[in-house]
């Protein structure tokens, strides 16, 4: 299932099989957490050179409902992406972003985030889920928890996500329908990191994803429990940071031997007027902008920056005009293809080093 | 600038020469009123079909101001668009939306609907405004009324208007950048209506557009002064309905010898869940539609009805994801040029009759 095709350092380039296609690692996956990558159209991502999304087995399961996808042949039917695509359990949204939630021997029992009617979610449940809307990578119902955590409550909530795993496997492996990740926690603990990659590894899954990061520790503690955490990891297997990052963390990432990320930072800061271009940050609602005629990004080569200028996209903002965010979308997402395809050509010319070391200007 | 082609009754397959390109007529215009035709790109436009666009000069004076843009490159640079745009002039932003104004002898003064500030227009400004948007059509500064409206009213109002269409005439004789129109106005009469014709056609400017309609007026009342209005324009030149209308209006306007229209119909529609399709209105929040994996309308070959299920449009409508408004917006759009081309054909082949006898399934 998963090739590595070349190394440079811990890097690797490699090439991941699913049943809607390879995907070439390292590669960022777009958010699409409701079965849209928000204002993007599926065959805009193609053109971008993405070849694998991230939707949200939650979200889908409250609205439009997994049975309904199902019926309607498939997620990917359903969204008219036929790329591969990775469910996320929804851990994260019940344990980080609910505020109320009862942990009971069978699952976990929450309210949904719409209408407040109560759910109740078994580790079996989810993986039924991801299997009913035909997802190529499945992830596990896992506890992360906010960091900083008290040791105590890491320990508590490495425990369930272990146990969690274990019936999620036993479910799995009744009917495999796309690839099992185990998800490793532990906050920002090397040694619970460690027991819960050991504990994982018994399972041997297709591959294993990073999480529990990006909840509220440092950038410093975030890179360094990434570090150690994929050093821990199967060599053979795809390593997935979940919910990372920036296009410097990405690099730097890379360079530990990460092979997957995900994250909402350039969908979400498109939409509130943030780019990511080669010249850093341009936030550009700022009023700087306003006769600028200059592209957003003077070295991208997007349909954002080659057709509309600074000044025109801040007028969308100002005016509120979808445009404005939808463009600023496909602009942060093409510049991330780019970060990726750029990390993926220096792997292949055993040059990451020198992409890491500039990684700030990425 | 206007050749007519071809004739079916009293409707004419035309020709506009603008400074952007030939436009067919009868030609319906994408509403762009601030720069942007809501969620679609420029690009998308010309690949539907569609040749010239509308804007809004009042809109665009306010923000981003019409010297920004001529700094900028004029109108179409700014916002991409590399065929013709016609600017409406504000007349019926200021008279029908804005709940107070002043009419001075020289112009008319309001309150910004941004932000309040005191704004006043004299219809030279509105036709330097234009003349620096770069406008290939130009509508001067009218006064419509609300529907119905007092026959002193209605008088007094086309006085106003006929006396700044004089004003507007001089001040673009000194420079006349885009084609200048008159505007008809007269309410419901037709008394009012013929004098309007006859005292702005005295000006012999490039074309006429009809104003002052959908304003309250019933269907049967529009379609009435239409008729004898657009009957009594000189046959040689473009006529324009403006603001008008549902694809049904466009084809018995079309008999009735108009050639342009422009309406927020498709776009407005599109954006709150309704499709027009050969098989009528689709509501799409509709829960029958909830497990309906058939297009939004099997007739149609747009880039909506190509790739989506009517499922998956009222899922993205449902949880709010931009794709269903701006998909929805594509496909009415679609529509209205796939109406606007039969009825070209129709009038090429003699046809016209048949297209309007079947006008309520358009």
């Amino acid at each position: 299932m998963f090739e590595i095709v070349k190394r440079d350092g811990r890097a690797r380039l490699g090439r991941l099989r699913t049943p809607h296609g390879d995907v070439e690692t390292p590669c960022f996956m777009p958010v699409g957490t409701k079965a849209s990558v928000k204002t993007v159209l599926p065959e805009e991502l193609k053109a971008m050179g993405y070849r694998m999304i991230l939707c949200n087995a939650y979200h889908l399961r409250v609205r439009p409902g997994d049975e309904t996808v199902r019926r309607l042949g498939g997620l990917h039917r359903f969204m008219g992406w036929d790329g591969a695509i990775l469910t996320d359990s929804g851990g994260y949204q019940i344990f980080s972003l609910l505020k109320t939630r009862t942990i009971k021997p069978e699952g976990v029992e929450f309210l949904s985030h719409v209408d407040g009617r109560p759910l109740f979610f078994t580790p079996e449940d989810v993986v039924d889920i991801q299997a009913r809307l035909g997802s190529d990578l499945i992830m596990p119902l896992d506890y992360p928890v906010e960091l900083p955590a008290a040791p105590a409550q890491t320990r508590a909530a490495l425990d369930i996500t272990l146990d969690w795993l274990g019936r999620s496997v036993r479910k799995w492996r009744q009917a495999p329908a796309g690839a099992l990740f185990a998800i490793i926690q532990g906050g920002l603990s090397k040694e619970l990191r460690k027991e819960s990659v050991e504990r994982s590894l018994v399972h041997d899954l297709p591959g294993a994803a990073v999480g529990g990061l990006s909840l509220g520790e440092s950038k410093a503690e975030l890179l360094e429990v990434l570090d150690y955490t994929s050093a821990m990891l199967p060599e053979a297997k795809p390593r997935y940071a979940m919910g990372i990052g920036t296009p410097s963390d990405l690099a730097r990432a890379v360079a530990m031997g990460v092979d997957l990320f995900d994250c909402i930072l350039p969908t979400r800061y498109g939409r509130t007027g943030w780019a990511f271009t080669s010249e850093g940050v341009v936030k550009i609602r700022n009023r700087r902008f306003a006769e600028d005629g200059g592209p957003l990004d003077p070295r991208c080569a997007c349909r954002c920056c080659r057709g509309f200028s600074r000044a025109y996209l801040r007028h969308c903002f100002n005016v509120r005009e979808i445009l404005g965010p939808a463009l600023l979308t496909h602009h942060n997402l093409s510049h991330y293809a780019g970060v990726m395809r750029r990390a993926r050509e220096a792997i292949a010319a055993g040059r990451l080093a020198a992409l890491v070391g500039g990684a700030d200007a990425l």
